[in-house]
């Protein structure tokens, strides 16, 4: 590239980086949110997490705009194209835990009254590491750092092994207290986006591992999904 | 493009849709024979959709590499370079339906005895919706056919209208069931992925219509989903 292609391309390199750490932010910001409106039932803090939203679409579809126009404009080879094809890859999983973090959101309404349930108690512990994952891995690439994107990875297990003794808790639960299993359900689907949320956490350390180290991490067949 | 560079780019396009092609035939399979599965309850049909999955992901492996090798090599314009990157989303989507679809077919083995309820004869007939959406939107995409896609997106309703109709059945069954609970919620899981199915097929009919007309189908905002 000629010097002033490089610096351009430099500029929008940050450019493209800076959205992807705002969206990080908004993300994680949108999971505290989330569950705080869960645990304090506030329908008021419930519609803020919805509306703000909107904001985490609207930046990826700036990456998306920005990613086409580094590459149509600066044709970057090899290792800045794949940091490129990376933040356009990280902008669409941080937009899905953005609606995963909504979706939890939207079913504050449909809970009804308390419930003394032992999931109730884990899924804000539960929220906080896959919370915490998604603010490490955008540590991560922000500082290019394939060993954090690892530690990020293999805190994804402690998220799973939540999400199954809620699952088995909120079964009991139901069991024993029919009259509350509508409740109950959005409960567990809320814990299911909570696990999702640590599965694109992992996905996005994969893809800042690819982009900082141009190899796989794991072979993903390798990796238990779902 | 030079004469050789514009042949050597028609020629890698093709086998791009190729196996975009091929990813969504073997997505459209995986979900037809994880309900089938289901409703037979076979465990080994189950096992098959399972293992079939890899191909998927192999497939979106060899997509992003091509994509990529087109991208450094070709440096696409405009229209090329939307269709090359739209072919790149659409395979990362392809790619979580044919989670989904496992994620159904993984829980057919937890699913106890016969389960006369309504929702079990309701999910076959979503699904059935979610898959032709799947097929539709990939023949729109291989004819560059923006008014399918459109259609598509609007089937989408039918497949939520789907799914809150099976959420509340599963519920009253769940309270006059109780001891089916665990079961009822694995199908409950099962028809929320059939759900996020059609979402996903949406995600795709928008990126066909962009690659097809540079023009967004609808401002995505405006979409309800989760």
């Amino acid at each position: 590239m000629a010097e002033h292609t490089v610096k351009a391309f430099d500029e929008e390199i940050t450019t493209l980086r800076g959205l992807i750490a705002e969206m990080g932010g908004l993300a994680e910001l949108a999971i505290g949110e989330a569950v705080e409106a869960l645990t304090k039932r506030s329908q008021e803090l419930a519609a803020q997490v919805i509306e703000r939203d909107k904001k985490i679409d609207r930046l990826e579809a700036e990456v998306d705009r920005l990613a086409v126009k580094i590459i149509a404009l600066r044709a970057p080879m090899a290792d800045d194209l794949r940091e490129v094809l990376a933040a356009l890859k990280i902008a669409g999983i941080l937009e899905r835990i953005g609606d995963y973090a909504k979706n939890i959101a939207k079913r504050v309404s449909r809970i009804e009254g308390r419930l003394n349930s032992e999931p109730q108690t884990l899924i804000p512990a539960m929220a906080e590491i896959a919370g915490e994952m998604v603010h490490d891995v955008l540590t991560a690439f922000a500082a290019r750092d394939p060993a954090l994107a690892v530690d990020v990875i293999e805190r994804d297990a402690r998220v799973d092994a939540f999400y199954d003794s809620i699952f088995r808790n909120m079964v009991s639960f139901m069991m024993e207290n029919p009259s509350t299993i509508t409740s109950a359900a959005h409960l567990l689907f809320i814990a299911r986006n909570i696990e999702r949320i640590g599965d694109h956490a992992t996905n996005i350390a994969e893809q800042v591992y690819y982009a900082a180290t141009a190899e796989y991490v794991v072979d993903r067949l390798e990796r238990p999904e779902n």
